[in-house]
């Protein structure tokens, strides 16, 4: 291995200027730089990680921990944006699903701060609340697609409510005015946030909101193409049945596609069906290819690894921020 | 921050000492060890991840680095198994994804090297041969659905014959003796291999091989349900149509189920459906759930990292090993 102290005498420059040129220094003579980078070319030095670590107060590392977002299909997108945004910045990703077990997250950021992480990204499957207590006061974090209890933390949450609405006014451009919409029975804000949106586009369109057209599929939620099946059917077996259904996600609208089917029904040309989250796996193969909202993992996964490393607003008002991130929509030939 | 000579004075002992207690040095005495271990807990006393590292010369970090799989949703339940061996042991993934640029490949790989990683897992999105000069000598490195032109690491592969002969017994074995076959035209092992196994398993059951059954989707894949929609059309509306069809993969099969609807005919009692990769967020969800053969990602990434901690094999007779691992059938309701 080449040393830093080689690299010095063979470039006849003291061990501190050859630091000066690794850091990017301004005060060292072009010259002497080039003199520098040539004797660092030609023999092949690279510092090591401990010595740049030294040098900077930099590890290059960050922690990725996730609850079970991880395990889920559904969440690989933000991880893929987390780890590109952090290889622009020549950051390497520590990756690390804690399966929930607040244990292991102890662990995990102990040995996370053992290595100097430079900050933390902790993502969650779904859309909820954590506890403030679960993380260190002394390594920055930014959390995704979850909030702090005591919102003492600076946080990427998809835009729920505007999702929700963008979907049902999809349906409402393409004159549908009896519109369902299966949700599933839980107090968090995915569910709660996509209804409010359904309820204000029917409101903006002038349209009573009616509770017979809304359904909730209870937990468990394993068979839920199998519930949102049976679901779709009892709502196109009304006496005025919807000729719109918005699906809580992407998965559910495989039971409707079947349900449609069922009843005999075209897509979209009876009846007309929006997703959410935009799983492509399902969503670009399903036929009819499926008009859906994203759930938009990967800018979520970029944005907090630009807020870690200061490139994008932490705080307003000395208020750690949060960012409410749009899902648009994706248009293709269900609706 | 509490150092290990804190911890020696408070505890009356040397350094040394406290560093065998940490180590698990058996030739302590007993009482001193826990006269020790009290001083550390006492003191919240964390030894630092470089202080561990010149203890023990192991830095605990495995770079785990794939090409486009971690872009893929088939290719998470072997980041996951990786992650979870390699957290069983203490150990910490660095995951990159590479996009398959040789480029970022190697700077990749010296960023880990600068780290110290114990180990390097390379794990491709499908079954193909790599190029050795590719990775560092210096470096362990354990192959995953991946082989080295030169055969000097060792690898762990999917047993494609195997899974190809296990799908098309499946149907056998529901007494289907007119098995269609839509794979993929590549000359890869996943597609080489299953097509294999489905000729070994007619073979053995005295069925001649019948060309006609056998379509091939030409690339670009992009549309593969739909491809497969029209291939699977046309085997229904032979003269002696098929009654099982084996899919090369998962995907496939929505493009499959359509057809066989389109035909008029019912899923299995008509026509049974054998796919491939056991993708359960399409294969659990779709009516009827998917008979498969599972490709064993997560016994794959966990078995990597078995290997590289020396806990299984990596060589036999001086020669690196390679694990072709089996892929079970998963048995839903679609035979």
């Amino acid at each position: 291995m080449v040393t830093i102290k080689e690299v010095a005498q063979r470039a006849g420059v003291s061990i501190r200027t050859v630091s000066r040129v690794l850091n990017g220094n301004p005060h060292v003579a072009a010259a002497t730089r080039d003199q520098v980078l040539g004797v660092i070319k030609e023999l092949d030095f690279r510092p090591s990680a401990a010595a740049r670590y030294m040098r900077t107060g930099q590890s290059q590392l960050i922690g990725f921990l996730t609850d079970e977002l991880a395990q889920n299909a559904f969440g690989y997108d933000l991880i893929i944006g987390a780890q590109q945004a952090a290889w622009e910045h020549e950051k390497l990703l520590f990756l690390l699903n804690t399966g929930n077990d607040l244990h292991v997250e102890t662990r995990a950021l102990n040995m996370m701060r053992d290595h100097q992480v430079e900050g933390i990204i902790y993502a969650t499957m779904y859309h909820r609340q954590i506890k403030r207590s679960q993380f260190p006061e002394d390594i920055p974090t930014v959390l995704v697609n979850c909030y702090a209890d005591d919102r003492s933390l600076p946080s990427i949450v998809p835009d729920e409510v505007g999702g929700g609405r963008t979907a049902t006014e999809t349906l409402l451009k393409h004159d549908h005015r009896r519109i369902g919409f299966v949700n599933i029975a839980a107090q968090e804000p995915a569910p709660l946030g996509r209804l409010e949106g359904y309820r204000q586009a029917l409101e903006n369109a002038g349209i009573p909101y009616d509770p017979a057209l809304v359904r909730f599929i209870e937990e468990p939620f394993e068979g839920l193409a199998t519930s949102t099946y049976d679901c779709v059917l009892s709502l196109l077996q009304m006496d005025d049945p919807p000729t719109g259904i918005f699906c809580f996600n992407d998965l559910m609208v495989l039971g409707a596609y079947d349900a449609v089917r069922k009843a005999g029904l075209r897509i979209p040309e009876d009846v007309a069906i929006v997703g959410f989250d935009n799983v492509e796996i399902l969503t670009a193969q399903i036929h009819p290819p499926l008009t859906t909202i994203e759930l938009p993992n990967f800018e979520m996964g970029q944005l907090a690894i630009r807020m870690l490393l200061g490139l994008e607003d932490i705080a307003r008002d000395g208020q750690p921020v949060q960012h409410m991130i749009e899902c648009p929509l994706i248009a293709r030939r269900s609706v």
